[in-house]
């Protein structure tokens, strides 16, 4: 009875029981389920600690028919996790061909078009039929993964044209190909980047997008469902690196992996603040004089802070995005400042007034509305600025963002504070 | 010859160039495309004001067959854009049958699957046989945007299972339907949000999910291109509102819209900060006595404001690509409240030696070191606290984590430091 029910569950599904379980029921679980495809997709569902947690629990043997029933892009993703000793021993037992795909996968960047393709395509010859191309669907191409799309190649492999299931069922069957294929196939090389793969099928609503090498020779298809996972993958990687806390998601870990991964990047605004403490305490003999000074660092370094974090999000989530040109360095920032200064008369005017009416002092508010104005522009210029900058220089501007800018915006901001209020009260 | 690049260019690259040209350029471009399916794709391709600018300037009459030879939900989008006048106009316009299907649209929310969904899906009852749906295919099902699976429902149009075209011709023609469909067909509710059916896109990597009314009577599909644009979509909402920007990216609005938009958000910091002001006030006393105390101000927030960042940014990311569990509120906030403790036990060491090496006040070091312990873990705290919260009770976390998170913990590390400080120093 319950062996039903598990073979009625979706794998999806039963991988999110499965951290909860105990080993032993995990293996009786896996057990019950009859499909090897099934014990497949788990495989692939589970998070990476729990899958190497039920793995280390398995024979080699027991392992080799899974992954043998797994698309191959799927294998070499879980064989990188897996110890080098364990990995290899898998690999030595599987089926050959099964073993070179997966090999050949690996041989490519995990972040490339080579690392996650699956090398089950469906090519045929550009004189090849409708009715042939059809019979080839019946008989020899049951286990591709995404079987819409027919590729064109000529007689050297190369990739020369695209056709559709669909199309093949509307023309008569004794068509040949390249009469009615498209010859404008969007394709990428081996070596592009995932991201890139990406942007071309989100932009051209496409399926799956045909990995050729540089000869263009046809080596494999990345269909959209992994397409996805992409997507997902880079968006997570830009707001964990732009809030410091590494590039992959790291809530499965340990508390003291956490730390340790979050610590080097708090170290940057360690030291920025430290840098600030040291700038302050260069002033000590004006804020002897106007202790009411030091009420005022929170509100000018967090509106600093907060106009400076919206800059350059806007600036990194633009460039993934596409919605940015980072060629148009100038007219960014531009804009940045610009709002920037706007925005800091409107709330250095209010600040400087509160002041007024807090400390009764006019020089004293006309310094702190002065250091709103002057902190919030250069926030806005410098969170605009470093993002743009670095994505000019092909360094990943999520990177540049987080820790990094805040903590400059930091020091500049109490930096100008104490420099504009020193001068403007005499001091 | 100009007419041959523009009608061998994709429209999503013919949309790139569109905001740099005049007017009048843009028409004449325009007017060069042959295919009316192309211009179609270019609308739904162009930005918000770009398309609003140009859309301006042409006649109703124009319009109306571009919006005829789109898909419904991709019109649907673009009346919503459009004046309310201008968009009546159109739809009174257009065929009776696209005018429908795009009422139908209008009806539901724009973030339901409703209202997201194209009501062209092709959908045969299940003692059609195989044979007959190819037959379909050939004939009445030429301008369906997916026509890779094929929908079954019983007799009052009820959805029952789902095929493929693929199996389609792997069976004998004269099988009928319910031989070989799948029954376990997953289907979404007119009213279902966009995001859980990307999840469940994401999570069972299919093409198309069918959309069923609360009798379960099949009403659209939602295909993977809109919900790769879906997800893209709501990862750039979750980081524009975690850094308070707004839910849309903006940068294509003008500057005074810019700032607008981002004005209330840096009104909770700046209440924040004024807030922070009138509690420093209150010690000026303490400061009059050391004034060394305020060249720490910035570290202490500094410090709790950068790690609160990063708890509510695993938050929020994490429940949204269903990392957490927003019921396991406790055990998450537990390990953030750990972590925070942790580094705050580092950090606060590190800091409180440098205070003795610069300032020689065994005391005041002190202070300084258990008011970033308290401030990083009262802001790891709040920082994971604040957005499981929001989630259980269904309200965006994103929109909790920003500014507000932020300038609740500016203030609390304020507090805690000054009373830590003029207790330990006797002041
Ligand atoms: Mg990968
Ligand atoms: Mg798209
Ligand atoms: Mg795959
Ligand atoms: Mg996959
Ligand atoms: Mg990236
Ligand atoms: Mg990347
Ligand atoms: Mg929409
Ligand atoms: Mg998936
Ligand atoms: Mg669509
Ligand atoms: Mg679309
Ligand atoms: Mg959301
Ligand atoms: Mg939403
Ligand atoms: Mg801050």
């Amino acid at each position: 009875h319950l062996r039903k029910i598990v073979n009625k569950t979706h794998a999806a599904d039963l991988s999110d029981v499965f951290p909860y379980l105990t080993v032993r029921q995990q293996h009786k679980l896996f057990e019950l389920i009859d499909d090897v495809e099934k014990k497949g997709i788990l495989f692939s569902e589970l998070d990476e600690a729990t899958f190497l947690a039920f793995v280390e629990q398995m024979n080699v043997d027991d392992i080799v028919p899974v992954f043998e029933a797994m698309p191959s892009d799927d294998v070499a993703d879980l064989l990188g996790q897996l110890r080098d000793e364990k990995s290899d021993a898998i690999l030595k037992k599987m089926k050959r061909e099964g073993q070179e795909e997966v090999e050949n996968l690996l041989k490519y960047g995990d972040d490339t078009a080579g690392g996650i393709m699956v090398p089950d395509f469906i090519a045929l010859r550009e004189d090849a039929t409708a009715g042939e191309a059809i019979k080839m669907f019946q008989k020899d191409y049951k286990d591709v993964e995404m079987p819409f799309y027919l590729y064109v190649v000529d007689e050297y492999g190369k990739l020369v044209g695209v056709s559709s299931l669909r199309q093949l069922v509307v023309v008569s069957p004794d068509t040949p190909l390249k009469a009615f294929m498209s010859t404008d196939v969007f394709s990428v090389r081996t070596d592009t980047d995932q991201e890139e793969v990406a942007k071309l099928v989100a932009r051209y609503d496409i399926l799956a997008v045909p990995v050729v090498d540089d000869t263009n020779t046809l080596m494999g298809i990345i269909t959209v469902d992994d397409v996805i996972d992409i997507i997902k993958e880079e968006a997570t990687e830009d707001i964990l690196k732009m809030a410091g806390v590494g590039t992959e998601f790291i809530e499965s870990k340990s508390i003291l992996k956490n730390t340790r991964i979050r610590m080097p990047w708090l170290l940057a605004s360690c030291f920025g603040g430290l840098a600030a403490t040291f700038i302050i305490g260069e002033f000590e003999e004006s804020l002897k004089q106007v202790s009411a000074l030091a009420a005022f660092i929170p509100v000018i370094m967090g509106m600093g802070g907060n106009i400076g974090t919206q800059s350059s999000t806007i600036v990194v989530r633009g460039i993934s995005t596409g919605f940015l040109d980072v060629r148009e360095i100038w007219s960014v920032v531009f804009k940045e400042l610009s709002i920037g200064l706007l925005l800091g008369l409107v709330y250095g005017t209010l600040i400087g007034v509160v002041a007024q009416f807090r400390f009764s002092g006019p020089k004293l508010a006309l310094a702190v509305g002065s250091a709103v104005i002057c902190s919030m522009s250069v926030a806005a210029l410098v969170g605009s600025l470093v993002p743009m900058v670095f994505a000019r220089m092909n360094v990943d501007p999520a990177v540049a963002t987080g820790p990094f800018v805040t903590t400059s915006i930091d020091i500049i901001a109490v930096f100008f504070y104490f420099r504009i209020a020193s001068i403007l009260l005499g001091l």
